[in-house]
């Protein structure tokens, strides 16, 4: 032992001495650092460092008007901007400081989302609510392969989870949860945004969910990926109506497949969900009434969508194991579920109305996936 | 096809309505957007909306002195900031605004990179030199499995890049490049900051490199995850020796084997190359005097570290294919760089000491990554 740490005290004498690119990360000789945001009892303060701002103001997500709402930072010693609130209920967060009327992010919180083009801040309260959106003791394993769609014409790059222990049961099988983002977002919003590893690690660790595969797709037939990648989007009309059909298409046509043949899925449809929130609860429902034998297990989640009797009447024909329809009940689209409901109800389609308190928000979505994804594949 | 499109029309309809948290990415109806950064011919020209600033100014990772030097930007019509300078040479570069004395990203650019704590706007400069940087046709799978490690106390998790096909030829065995970060990043630092994924596919499918697995864990010993998960760090004190031990031996007697037992590797030193940055060009070259047998390729880029004249004697008898060390003239890691050249010169093992342009950034570490690994496996 003796040997290996004089080696290697020889081998990095000169990272302490390091004044990189990387190391700007740190602070290792500056004034005591700015701490933000940091919880105390029940309450959370927020600080930012700002010598020269004028008006600094806090927007959060917890706000009753989240795109809207701001709340005024009052400046301290040595230009440290700061403000103390009611600490809000257990859930992830997102907020960002507002500088002299530009959207700036905390720059000491370490912790930041992802969502569609934009980087925002986490503020995680801790609670029941939000257990399962923290990291497990046992983690699955995040992907991104890319499928070649012959129906748009080029590949297209996927999020794929898959439970812990996969790759240590190579003989083992199974079932498929298609999972769909909103507006907006792309292949990466249910993993960041939406915390789909953890939740699934956690409902399965806890023995609260069976051991799934999630897939995660680009719901954006213009996008090959993220933006993170720097890729160009392929300028298409999203509300003409042969471009939306090609990416449902392509959903159920090529990616499943591709899906089942490279990773170990249990290809049958009493194996398959699809679950969507917004437009991408409207790509749910019409993969269920384009291809009503797919998918046994059904969850538009706020969805921007709408299916006629007729088309239920035929969903309803095909079987359907588990239809879970959620909403907030302030959410603009509330008043469109309860008319799929009543639909759903006439057709005497046997069915989940979970109708949860807030809007067309992520922290409604994460709780939907924590909710429907117990009773997948029971 | 017709019916199709009625369907899509009737479950979608509520789409065209949307005022939602992800559509916040959008700007439907408001004045037409700022446009930054925009390159025009042999300029680029950046600009932020700030209605109440005093004093705006643009900081970029090509400036002579990337973390001190800024440009004035000037105030113009609707309260738009901005400035046009000439277009830096072909590379990918990092900038940001700062407003009256806050570091403010662009929010008109959605290719953002990450890097470490930071999030930082692109510039992709188009030409000969990033040429590999962008996307390939053909894309290999970037994925993160978790490994157990016994010699730290719990879970940690990868990054692995596996090449196009490797689906596709459940038969084909690869070799593995260990691709190490420097201190301030994480097991995302390559793949974002680095483009790992990009320039492999490109060289890959170019046909001068061979198809190859690449992997990225996390160097630091503290740190389950990046920080992008939301994990608290376990505090260790970096310059510990014992602390520095534990990750160069959790990289070699658990990492390596998890790696060749998980996914279809090469299992025998001349298919494994271990290469990294700074602080894990210290890593590499204490790997391979702690563990001569195991890498057959060694690649230290602006490298924190050393080796005596005798562990270089050692590594020469245990037989080494290719000794790839690069540095930056003007890094201020370029006399520890010389004076291992020199160790190696006088010990007789062949090697490469490759001199670039400039410092300790990422525009040399993309410039080795895509130097070095021409040369391996062949």
């Amino acid at each position: 032992m003796k040997r290996i740490v004089t080696i290697l005290s020889a081998a990095l004498v000169l990272a302490g001495t390091l004044q990189a690119q990387e190391l700007a990360n740190f602070n290792f000789n500056g004034p005591a650092p700015v701490v933000s945001p940091e919880i105390q009892g029940d309450s959370v303060t927020f600080r930012l460092k700002a010598d020269y701002a004028t008006v600094v103001k806090l927007s959060g997500s917890w706000m009753p008007n989240p795109w809207g709402d701001t709340i005024d930072m009052a400046r301290g010693a040595d230009f440290v901007w700061s403000v103390k609130i009611p600490l809000p209920p257990a859930e992830i967060y997102t907020y960002n400081f507002i500088v002299d009327g530009v959207t700036v992010n905390d720059p000491q919180n370490i912790y930041v989302q992802r969502d569609g083009t934009r980087y925002l801040p986490m503020l995680i309260v801790p609670g029941e609510r939000s257990e399962n959106y923290v990291e497990a003791t046992k983690h699955g394993t995040v992907s991104h392969p890319w499928y070649d769609s012959k129906l748009l014409g080029y590949s297209r790059r996927l999020t794929v989870y898959t439970p812990y222990g996969y790759e240590a049961n190579p003989k083992k099988k199974y079932p498929v949860l298609y999972l769909l983002h909103g507006a907006g977002g792309d292949e990466e919003a249910w993993i960041s945004m939406g915390r789909t590893a953890q939740i699934l690690d956690n409902l399965i660790e806890k023995g609260l969910a069976e051991p799934m595969i999630v897939v995660m797709p680009n719901g954006n037939p213009g996008q090959r990926a993220a933006c993170t990648l720097g890729l160009p989007e392929i300028p298409m009309d999203r509300r003409d109506p042969a471009v939306r059909d090609s990416y449902v298409k392509s959903l159920c046509e090529e990616i499943v497949p591709f899906i089942e043949k490279n990773f170990r899925a249990i290809a049958k449809p009493s194996s398959r969900a699809i679950a969507g929130l917004s437009m991408g609860g409207g790509h749910t429902i019409a993969a269920s009434i384009l291809y009503p034998e797919l998918f046994d297990y059904i969850c538009p989640l706020s969805a921007a969508g709408q299916a006629t009797p007729e088309q239920i009447a035929a969903l309803k024909k095909a079987g359907v194991k588990l239809y879970f329809l959620a909403c907030g009940d302030a959410d603009f689209l509330f008043e469109g579920s309860k008319a799929l409901d009543k639909t759903l109800t006439e057709q005497g389609l046997d069915h989940i109305f979970y109708v949860s308190d807030g809007g067309h928000v992520w922290s409604n979505w994460r709780l939907y996936l924590n909710t429907f994804a117990q009773k997948l594949f029971k």
